[in-house]
């Protein structure tokens, strides 16, 4: 952590200043600048915001962290990119690009199961399916619940495609494991840190999702939950941030994939379907995510997307879908990795 | 809803749309313009996201909602704005300001006691502090959980300010509501919707924050999740928006105010000291918020701020607080109000 | 300037670091810390970008400015706060909030001085309108050109307004400031840098405007580049910034008076008509813009805002400006300053 | 255009807006909707602030505008994709992805010349480089100017590698357009229409960023104020918004290549070194936009980045860049096009 001192500041404040570092444990190390001193504190600084309550002493303008405050997600201390199973079959992280697929919701048995043939038959290697869902309206449909985990078992047993399906509070993340290979954390509870506490004791792997105005530092420390209580199998998910741009849904920020492969070891999948919002967008974003390194897609595909009960707008058609994983496949062979 | 043909889209699309319209149970509705058509479809359009499916029909450039999705919050169900009565003697939404002040969490009894009497010293009516803290870090602290809540309502007590505290989890409403006057649900749960359906049954008074990526339909929209389950007693806060400006910790967006008293009926409350994060701009930002007529102000004091376990920069100190508060009285007066 | 070295940085990483600082004509300085080094570079950083180039060396995480970039704005350099004379009789910056009003083109002379005269009457000291006009369509109205320069001159004179109007280009900055008593530079052209020297020179005051996406830092560089030329009178122009809401057509950023007054002696202005873009905001935000302390207002207000051809939905009546000018007087006397 | 009544507008309310809309020469038509009636205009509306201003009438909620703003750029008007030449030998818009590479700032005849040898050895068809740099400090380097130009000339003669520089001034741009085969309008100048109208005429194909809180919509608009000044050799660039994050300069919204692709005939290119602010992304983002369907690159490259006098952080070196278009080359093959 780094204090530096208002153009002013004096011999005085400046010792209330080291010496309240020492207090806090850390050693104070002081530079004197041509304008101003700058006063460097040498220790562990992780729990950052109490040395960050220096900003409110005298004569200091402000407190620059300097080290990042996740350590488990972090590629300092794992350096070898981790890989994250899936059921008995799935890797995620591996010379495979996995690409989950189905619909934005699990509406009937006969729904689900022609959604996980269709993409299996396309190539995908996982199901997705929303058995509880966030809905932004109370009056939206909120999902079939433990029906639809149900379902979302039964396609898998037809199929053979370990699924992934979104938990939304705490209470229900025993009932959801139960069923489920994979756990979602969606984008809204990001940050319910109650819900990622339980869901890192569940010990089933975890699709995060990144929140809506969530910086990638917040993304790790929102890992570093999850890791912290136990469970490492963490996947990253991207689903696109929210600007300004209006003609997508969110923005996809797939930046974010190369920043996170040097910032941690987790493995990243993304989501073009919530990213852009619209169908016609989502199969030059599933290549992009490949050719960027993305290690997965997450893809929503409805078989009657006019009638579905939510996010229509962005499912793929099954033949649309099949023909974007057609392609998709030459862009992982031009990164030397398969489908 | 209005749905926007594409320019070159013939007969047979606009048929298969009037068709799925009818389907939905709304009346549709042609106007044939000079480049396209447009379809209106009659009827109420809260569940919109079914007809937003239409985007996926051949034709179909984009679908436009018109009605707002939110009814119990609305002001045009409800035209008199709301007052939410706090404990026995607090009413947010009348001709007095309510400033709700203390620090950002509980770390013991003398703190939370002393905080409680400054602060109602220099004319605060309610008292605030977090005794379950969402922290980015999970390494940061957490709070003191309910003996936090106790100390709290020792404080209350002793002062007779009724208190405010944050509830993060399902799981532990019963027991935040058993003893504080009003919970808060926190802007990183302002999207968890098991929590707040949770609260729409608990009885307490709640404040909601809005989200940091939250447009002002969804805040209405997650009022509306609590409204519906029974509890009218909601005060929307607006504690800063996330944005690319980085002088402040956020943007504290005080056009919320009126835009909120145009479409709402509920009481609006202002958070200057997470929504700049900066000690500095917290008195200017609350002479704004009341002067735009904002109901009230949450605002953090700390008896010793660089002592703070968590947003310390951002806390006033006692004497800055009361100075703040002989200011705003002129200002509340001006506005033909008082503290 | 602060360079983080990367955990794993040797000493010749560090040496070849240490050797570039000191070929910048900087002194180094070495702080060993648990996990990394960072080192000092000691000397004046304004011309940053190079040392920002060390990040692209071998070893180094990154560089981390200290000092702000700009120096005649800053409020380091020059501590008491600028007063800017606008005509023979106006002062922005003292005692007295300054109200500049008007419509936002000149459309006719009658409409010019009409306007003229009914702002005068309720209070303004300044009148605005445009005459080249920046609109975002090719087939837009564009504005009256130097006619409705010389009807912005004609309203001047038979009502003593001083008047404040746009400039779009270098080449016609010495046309504008012939007629004009304070030349705007609009959000779009904030860094037009061609245009910000030209204006330099021109020996009139300026109403800078921040852009859309503006930090306030860079805000103050374009200041920077005004005064760099010679031209003191800068008086900065919050006007919105571009966020994720659209409830608003931008994000008025109040927070931006209480950081540029701790920042720079420059005084500063508040746009809420460009700010809500919508009527029925503009009145609060005026009064919180006061009491949150600026300098300054401009408003837009026309005669007849329903057949404005420009910025009609953002326009007051001048029936509702003379109300808020009236409540607006409250708020001003309350912070111990007059209209 | 659409005009939403409020739920409480009467028949007095309804007949003058229609009153109003005969008189702009819409004609109206009228929707009896459930809880309010919306009004359509129907007609041309380009020219749509006009109507807009509608929204200040008694009665009126909101005005939505249904057709998009621009013609020239539209691709309902032309619907095949536009190739742009430049040079003798390069086309925009081909199958030949075209890849722009060069330094960001001329520094010398040495530094341009072994520049433009090493990109064109790497497989790059273009050369970029700049003469006049808009630069946020008055007291950065500016750029070499005329002399600049003439350095990029020398470089263009002795490799065949046409080139494009950024022009920031109306006043200068038919020297720069002597010099240069193609123009960039910068970020900061995207809608400075004076410089668009100029650049309009001068003959010479133009590269137009993207402003970084610019909207497509405003983007295209733009594009059409240089095509209706005649010139139709208009090449989009995306090159990073703004937004919260700060992991990266700027967030680069490949999401912007589809969109585009599907609103416009104009060809499309990406910037991954301003949109990534960072050397170690521009790869990875190479890849993905090129997988995306971009048309082409513009990228970054110096001899010395450490000593380069601008944008160092940004810039790949020579081996790192040749690396880079060797796999750049199996992603566009993948994609049925070459380099």
């Amino acid at each position: 952590m780094i204090i530096v001192m208002k153009a002013g500041a004096g011999k005085k404040d400046r010792d209330e200043v080291v010496k309240r570092i020492k207090e806090l444990g850390y050693k104070p190390h002081i530079i004197h600048g041509t304008t101003r001193d700058v006063i460097g504190a040498i220790g562990d600084e992780r729990a950052k915001l109490v040395l960050q309550s220096l900003e409110n002493m005298h004569g200091v303008e402000s407190v620059v962290p300097i080290l990042q405050p996740y350590k488990l997600a972090s590629s300092e201390v794992k350096h070898e990119p981790s890989q994250v199973k899936v059921g008995d079959s799935v890797v995620i992280g591996g010379s495979r690009v996995v690409v989950m697929a189905g619909p934005c919701s699990v509406e009937s048995e006969e729904q689900i199961i022609e959604s996980a043939r269709l993409v299996k038959e396309a190539g995908a290697t996982m199901l997705r399916g929303g058995a509880f869902k966030p809905r932004t309206s109370p009056y939206s449909f909120q999902g079939l619940e433990e029906e639809g985990l149900k379902m979302l078992a039964k396609a898998r047993d037809l199929t053979g495609l370990p699924f992934v399906t979104e938990v939304i509070n705490p209470e229900t993340v025993d009932l959801v494991a139960d069923y489920a290979d994979m756990l979602q954390i969606g984008a809204r509870n990001s940050q319910n840190f109650a819900l990622l506490k339980k869901v890192g004791q569940c010990g089933k792997p975890i699709l995060l999702k990144r929140g809506m105005a969530m910086t990638i530092q917040e993304f790790l420390m929102s890992a570093e939950y999850i890791m912290s209580e136990g469970n490492q199998g963490v996947v990253l998910c991207e689903r696109g941030i929210r600007t300004f741009e209006t003609a997508t849904r969110n923005t996809l920020d797939l930046s974010a994939i190369p920043v996170l492969k040097l910032k941690t070891h987790l493995p990243v999948v993304i989501d073009p379907s919530h990213g852009t919002g619209n169908y016609h967008y989502v199969a030059p974003m599933c290549y992009a995510a490949v050719a960027a390194g993305a290690d997965g897609l997450i893809v929503e595909v409805h078989p009657d997307p006019e009638r579905a009960s939510s996010d229509g707008p962005q499912s793929l058609k099954p033949k649309k879908f099949a023909a974007m994983m057609q392609k998709l496949r030459l862009f992982a062979e031009a990164d030397g990795r398969s489908l």
